[in-house]
């Protein structure tokens, strides 16, 4: 048997997300990926990924891998997948990893990209793609807030009451704000995220940029360890996955 | 009677251009635009527009104008508009103009973008906003190229054979090409374009870009005037009108 790793594009518009529902009928990326691996490799596979993503969110640099006992070369696999998947699931890269490796459990980082459209008139062309906020965000208060946050934390405050995780500990290694004429693009980096962890950071620095809190208002929140005293989820449709980090 | 300019941004995706197709079933974004006008204003308006668009095509900046007796405030019309369009269409900025303003034939200039995804590995955010092409272009000769299209020229070799324009004469005021990361976005701004001119001027770029054709095979396929010898056609779904110039 061979393990495979593959690097995937997708728009999430049309999905609800990574994780296999099964019996929902909603679509997700996982069943479509795995319909098509199926019906490439002619036999049953099942795909590890390096993570859940929520439904809407997109992503650039998702990692999934999967064992075969197939013939088709390891860097076939994406113009052979892409054949059979639907235009908004790119497989972007292939190649053959040691049996060891697994998407989630070998992973030691990962990075989130989360657009804003920052004007007043709304978007056509973003509207699925870009969080559009009609007021002037200032950028100098989130960066400085953004700063609270940086390094080693408990982020109960920022995590999702459904969060599973066994430790709220996390090491966000960075968190920068750019400018890019009408977008504001924020970097997230850390070893791994919570649930909302990502959305629930923008929003509360979004509700800085407005104004509504201030840098010592969200090093409270942070120490509450208490969700109820962050700020609000950013919707999913502004967040990429960027990379997932390997050794 | 007021006479309100509109600008509109949109995602061409899902519409057959901008003209309305009476009959053919296909959605096309006058169509749409008039159904919304005739919802909110209660009255039959008929737009202007500022040129077609081809099946595909985006914009940021396109302008129509209609005529009305509704009381609506002129500067209402983008959020009252918005309320009831789909969300592939928004206006973004709608002002009332002096009864003689025509859309079309009081323009001056119109500038478009082009959008190239230049990478190896095909795309799934970009699937439908940017022509992706995997082999390495050679900027430095596209640009060179350009050069020579710059100007007052017979750009019949550049125009489809169902143009109806009265003179294939026109003013290319801009060429310029630009390298933002994976992307290449062409700049092409003229006092009125022909039918497919910008997307033919795009496509025989790339193949210059692609070693197919020389700075000096451009030179004569404009002097020929002939649409036989000039290069393909750039899909659609790369284009974007910028902006409509008035005096």
């Amino acid at each position: 048997m061979k393990n495979i790793k593959l690097i995937l594009e997708y728009d999430g518009t049309n999905y609800h997300g990574w994780q296999s529902q099964p019996g929902t009928g909603r679509p997700t990326i996982q069943e479509t990926l795995e319909l098509a691996l199926n019906a490439v490799a002619k036999e049953n596979c099942k795909t590890a990924s390096s993570g859940r993503t929520d439904a809407g969110v997109h992503a650039l640099g998702h990692v999934a891998n999967f064992e075969t006992s197939s013939s088709i070369p390891a860097e076939a696999w994406g113009p052979v997948l892409n054949h059979v998947l639907p235009g908004d699931i790119r497989i972007v890269a292939s190649e053959e990893v040691p049996s060891h490796f697994h998407a989630r459990y070998s992973a030691t980082g990962k990075s989130y990209e989360y657009v804003i459209l920052n004007r007043c008139a709304p978007s056509a062309l973003h509207r699925n793609h870009a969080w559009h906020v009609d007021r002037n965000l200032n950028l100098r208060s989130m960066r400085r807030a953004a700063g609270v946050l940086i390094g080693k934390h408990d982020f109960s405050a920022f995590r999702s009451s459904k969060c599973g995780a066994r430790t709220p500990v996390r090491t966000l290694t960075a968190l920068t704000i750019k400018e890019r004429g009408e977008f504001i693009k924020i970097l997230l980096e850390a070893d791994a995220f919570l649930m909302h962890m990502a959305r629930n950071i923008v929003g509360t620095l979004v509700d800085v940029g407005l104004g509504r809190y201030s840098r010592e208002d969200v090093n409270q929140m942070l120490l509450s360890c208490d969700r109820s005293r962050a700020g609000r989820t950013a919707p999913a449709h502004g967040l990429y996955l960027l990379r997932v980090l390997y050794p």
